[in-house]
């Protein structure tokens, strides 16, 4: 299956570079984040934005991300299926999750980021940092 | 925020029941399987069949996937989200993957499984079901 002019996996998926991989990232408002809570995985979807490589969103009183974004390993997702055409890609970041407590820091994601999808909530809010490790992507069809 | 007729979460989702849940694994053909590989987090893409409540799907040959596998905690998402009326839903997963070796069963999911979109890789394919502990879903929008 293998298109010679891009690399491709074991698999026989395409794999994107890096460029790709961060466009892909800003062209989907909402991804996934992985963590780990008391010896269970949990997948939720949050509205993120990108800050140089590291993804960001505010979580607004979730106590179960905000349980598990002490400098732990995290995982974050975006991608786009067709199923008519069975095609699509995802892209994969890999890295620790920290909560954002500098003001200007925060004041910059403020503004970068996209409307928030959940209404405001009366609890506090908090800005969720992955610091990248790792970005992935592969694509098919 | 408040659907006087459905349950809301403290975040003010819309939480869905089970049958609900169930309704939308079986809507989306690709999920999401967060697993745990040498500290490390990671998020891939499968096409998913249900068999009963658990989630299984064939992985061919990746090796990340077959070695996270052995009995591991594992969570597994479905989503979907529409950015021009910010609503959408999301279903998470959690439970224990295991190989499956009866040739019973592994006829079984052939039988009732979404066709590959991967094309047929040289290396072995394996099915794998996430015995489900719990299943809950929610809705925005």
């Amino acid at each position: 299956m293998g298109d010679t002019t891009r690399p491709t996996d074991h698999t026989g998926l395409v794999v994107l570079d890096l460029d790709d991989c961060l466009a892909k990232l800003l062209e989907v408002p909402v991804g996934r984040l992985a963590f780990q809570l008391d010896g269970e995985l949990s997948i939720l979807p949050v509205v993120h934005t990108l800050d140089g490589v590291d993804v960001c969103f505010r979580t607004t009183g979730d106590s179960k991300i905000q349980a598990a974004i002490d400098r732990d390993p995290v995982a974050f997702e975006v991608d786009h299926f067709d199923a008519s055409t069975r095609s699509g890609w995802s892209v994969l970041v890999q890295g620790t999750a920290t909560v954002v407590d500098d003001e200007m820091d925060i004041r910059k994601l403020d503004q970068a980021a996209r409307a928030p999808w959940v209404p405001p909530h009366e609890g506090p809010s908090t800005w969720v940092r992955i610091r990248t490790q790792s970005i992935t992507g592969r694509a098919l069809g």
